[in-house]
C-alpha cells in the first residue's frame, strides 16, 4: 500500500513537471519570435470630418475601423455636422482635451483649423491629414487623391471613350483648389495627348444638381456636335446626365464623366447614362491613416521627444490614395457595404 | 493511511483543474480580441536592387527589416552589382522562380524591367516599386522621393541662407529625369517666391566628383558674386565644396546645398563645408513597401484573384517618402547605423 501511494505521487509529480516545462517552453518560443503588430484596445484613434453624415465619409470610416481592428485598438468617429469651420474647431479642441492616441482628419478649411491641428500636435498627439489637407500645419503626413492626376486619368477615358477625336467640355466648381487641378489635369491632357480632341467649354455648375444641368443645356445648344462632358463632381455629373437624357434624340452618343462614387451616381453608370466615373481611394485613406498613427503613437510613446531635433520621421509626407475608373464593368464593386 | 492519500489525489486533482481552466481562460480572452497582425515566419520577402553594395540602400533595408521584424515575417536581398538591367532581370527572374511572398524592387531602367515585373504580378506575386519607378508595369504601388518637391525645398532653404537674395546655379546631371526634376522645383520655386533671387547658370556635372569640381570652378570664375550653389547629387557636392575651398578668400559666403546622405557628405556639412544636404525618406521607403506587400500577400492568400476585375486596391498608388533638409544641427541624425 505504502509503495502504490509512491508510485501514485511519482507519476503526478513526473506530470506536473511537464505540465510546467510546456508551458515555460511555450512563453521562450514566443520569445525568440516577433509578437506581432498589436496595440491595446483602450487606445482611442479619433477619425475627424465635416458634414458627417453624407455617404462619402463611409468607406473613410470603413477603413479606419479595419485597421484599428487588425491592431486591436478603438475608434470614434466625429465632426461637425455642416460644412462649418468653428463648428469643426470646437469639435477637435474637445478631442484633444481627452488625449486619443491619435487623430485622422480632414480639414474644413484648411487655414482656419491649422492653428488647433498645431495645438494637438504640440500637445504629443499624432495628427494626420486626410482628403483635405491643411499643408502649413504640422501634422505628419496627407494622405488622399492626386486631383490633378484624377483630371489626367478622366482625359484618357475620355478619349478610349470618343475614339481620340471631337469636341469635349467641362463642368467644374472654379473657386475650389481641388476641382480646378481635375480641370487642368484633364485640359492639359487632351492638349498634350489628344491632337484631335479639343476641349471647347469649361463651365461652372457650382457644385450643384440644377444648375450644373442648365449649363449642360447651355452647353448642347451652343456646341450641337459635343462628345463628351467630364463633371468634376457627382451632383454636376448627375444634372449633366438629366440634361442629356432630355436632349437624347439629338445627343445619344455623348459620353459622361462623373467624379465620386455615391449611389446616384453608381445607378446612373450601371444604367449605362454615365460612361465612367472617378472612384477616390476613400477605404486608402482611412486605413492607412490609422496604420500610420499606430506607428507615430507607438514611437512617441517609447520616447515622447522622438520628433524633435528635426530626426526622420517614420510616416510618408504624402500618400496618393489613387484613383479608380468605374464603368458598368465593375461598378458593382463600388456600392457602399 | 487510505485516507491520506485519498486527500492527496483530491488536492492533486484540484490543482490540475485550476491549471486547465487558467489555460483555457487565457485562450478565450485572446479570442475575444484581435491578434494583431502577425504574419508566418516562413514567409520571404525581397528587396531587389542594383548596384547592391552602396551605402544608399543601407538604410531602406533597414526600414524593410525594421518592418519584416515587426510582422515576424523573413526578408532577403538580392540585386545586381552593377548599373545593368540584364543582371537585374535575372536577379528578378530567379527570384519569381523561388514564388517569395512579395517583391520590392528599384528598378535600374523602367523600360527594360518593366515586363519581368508584370511576369511577377502574373503568377500571384504582389509587387511594389521603390526609388526609381516602372510606371508602366502592373506594380502595386511606388514609393520614392518627390523630385520635384525636393528642389522646391532646396530652394526654400537657399533662400534663407542667402538672405532671399542674389545670384545662384544649379550643378546637375540633365539626362536623368529626376535631377531635370530637381533643377525644375528649384528654379521654378526661385523665380515664383523670391524677386530678388536669379539662377544665373546651370551646368552638367555628370554626377562626377572631377567634372562637377571643374563645372564649379567656371562659375566660380563666371559669375564672382555667386551666393549659392544647388548640386543635384551627392558626387556633385562634393565636388563644388572642393573647388569653393580651393578659392575660398574670394568665396567664403558661398553656400552649398547637396543632396543625399552618404558619409562624405555628411561630414562636410558637420565640418560647415555644405552648408545642407537633402536627405531623402530612404528608411520610408523599405518600412512602407513591407508593410504594402504584407497587406497584399494577406488578401491573396485568402482569395488568389482578391485585385481581378478591377476591384479598388487596399495600398496607395503612390507614397511620397518625403525629403530632409539636413544642416550641422541635426546631421548626426543621418549618419547609417
Amino acid at each position: 500500500m505504502k509503495k502504490l501511494w509512491l508510485v501514485y505521487v511519482l507519476l503526478i509529480g513526473i506530470f506536473l513537471i511537464y505540465v510546467l516545462n510546456y508551458k515555460l517552453h511555450a512563453n521562450s518560443t514566443d520569445e525568440w519570435e516577433a509578437a506581432g503588430l498589436r496595440g491595446n484596445i483602450e487606445d482611442k484613434y479619433v477619425m475627424v470630418t465635416f458634414q458627417i453624415g453624407i455617404d462619402y465619409w463611409k468607406s473613410v470610416l470603413k477603413g479606419f475601423e479595419d485597421a484599428a481592428e487588425e491592431l486591436n485598438v478603438s475608434v470614434e468617429y466625429h465632426g461637425s455636422t455642416q460644412h462649418d469651420a468653428n463648428e469643426q474647431m470646437t469639435v477637435l479642441e474637445q478631442i484633444i482635451a481627452k488625449k486619443p492616441a491619435g487623430i485622422a482628419i480632414s480639414a474644413v478649411n484648411s487655414k482656419l483649423l491649422t492653428e488647433t491641428i498645431n495645438k494637438a500636435v504640440d500637445s504629443g498627439i499624432p495628427v494626420v491629414l486626410f482628403d483635405s489637407g491643411a499643408p502649413d500645419s504640422k501634422a505628419y503626413s496627407f494622405l488622399g487623391t492626386d486631383n490633378y492626376n484624377a483630371g489626367v486619368e478622366a482625359a484618357r477615358k475620355m478619349a478610349e471613350l470618343t475614339g481620340g477625336k471631337g469636341e469635349v467640355a467641362i463642368i467644374t466648381t472654379p473657386e475650389q483648389h481641388n476641382h480646378q487641378e481635375r480641370t487642368d489635369g484633364f485640359s492639359m491632357t487632351i492638349r498634350s495627348e489628344f491632337p484631335e480632341m479639343k476641349v471647347v467649354a469649361i463651365k461652372d455648375g457650382r457644385g450643384d444638381q440644377v444648375a450644373s444641368r442648365e449649363a449642360a443645356e447651355q452647353l448642347l445648344s451652343a456646341y450641337p456636335q459635343l462628345d463628351g462632358i467630364f463633371a468634376t463632381e457627382s451632383n454636376g455629373g448627375i444634372g449633366v446626365a438629366e440634361a442629356v437624357e432630355k436632349m437624347q434624340g439629338s445627343h445619344s452618343l455623348l459620353q459622361i464623366i462623373s467624379f465620386d462614387t455615391d449611389k446616384g451616381t453608381l445607378d446612373l453608370v450601371k444604367e449605362g447614362k454615365i460612361a465612367a466615373t472617378m472612384a477616390q481611394g476613400t477605404w486608402n485613406m482611412g486605413y492607412w491613416s490609422l496604420t500610420e498613427l499606430f506607428r507615430l503613437h507607438r514611437d512617441l510613446q517609447e520616447d515622447s521627444s522622438a520628433y524633435d531635433n528635426n530626426k526622420p520621421l517614420p510616416v510618408p509626407d504624402k500618400v496618393d490614395t489613387g484613383i479608380d475608373v468605374v464603368t458598368r464593368a465593375n461598378v458593382d464593386n463600388y456600392y457602399a457595404k
